[in-house]
């Protein structure tokens, strides 16, 4: 895979080498999920029009959706002022970009005294990625 | 200042004891900005019912607008399954995010080839921030 020179070469990578992308529902604003991307899935993000991070904790590519079926597909992709963070709005298949069911990841609420669970599970992860027997 | 343990001690700090901080309009749905927050960031965020972050740059506390006037007032906080990246809805004063005098920092497209900027200055830093002699 080559890498898009004009994409990347602009790109303030960490000492990592990764950026923090922000997926975000093109239609309702709503802020889905944070997740990373190294060169090569930025590279791949635009090349093949839906989202493509990676995972840290695998240290691999991670094309949202390819267990669960909820691809994120790309409708715009932002940069900001620092070149240090990319901003995707995405057509969230699925209506589902929480590895928990829910809608968003950010589904806890800061609340007086602690962090409140405000938004349901729409559909559970066992029924997502299939029951582990 | 003492930190607010029931903010700080659910929250995944990485190996710099940071975490990301996505600024969205809470009216708009804009996504603003991406900063980062140390402990007692995020404690005062919540004690103060603004913004304020960590300037990695600078190592020390940003209160975000301590300069521009730009504050950003908190409307509500989030915080995402993994707990590594918090969300914040704010009120943005002045209307003006970013340090280039624009709306937002994210003022910047993949357009085919290239980055390209489609947001205009709506103050000019030298305004905002003061000639420097």
């Amino acid at each position: 895979m080559q890498h898009d020179p004009a994409t990347s070469s602009t790109i303030a990578w960490n000492e990592q080498g990764l950026i923090p992308a922000i997926a975000q529902d093109w239609r309702s604003g709503e802020v889905l999920m944070l997740a990373w991307m190294n060169a090569e899935a930025l590279a791949l993000t635009v090349n093949e029009g839906r989202a493509v991070y990676w995972s840290r904790s695998r240290q691999a590519l991670w094309r949202k959706g390819e267990s669960s079926g909820n691809v994120q597909l790309l409708k715009e992709l932002r940069l900001d002022c620092d070149a240090d963070t990319v901003l995707l709005l995405v057509e969230q298949q699925g209506g589902i970009a929480c590895h928990t069911g829910r809608r968003r990841c950010f589904y806890q609420r800061w609340q007086e005294q602690g962090w409140e669970v405000t938004d349901e599970i729409l559909r559970s992860p066992e029924d997502i990625y299939g029951k582990q027997p």
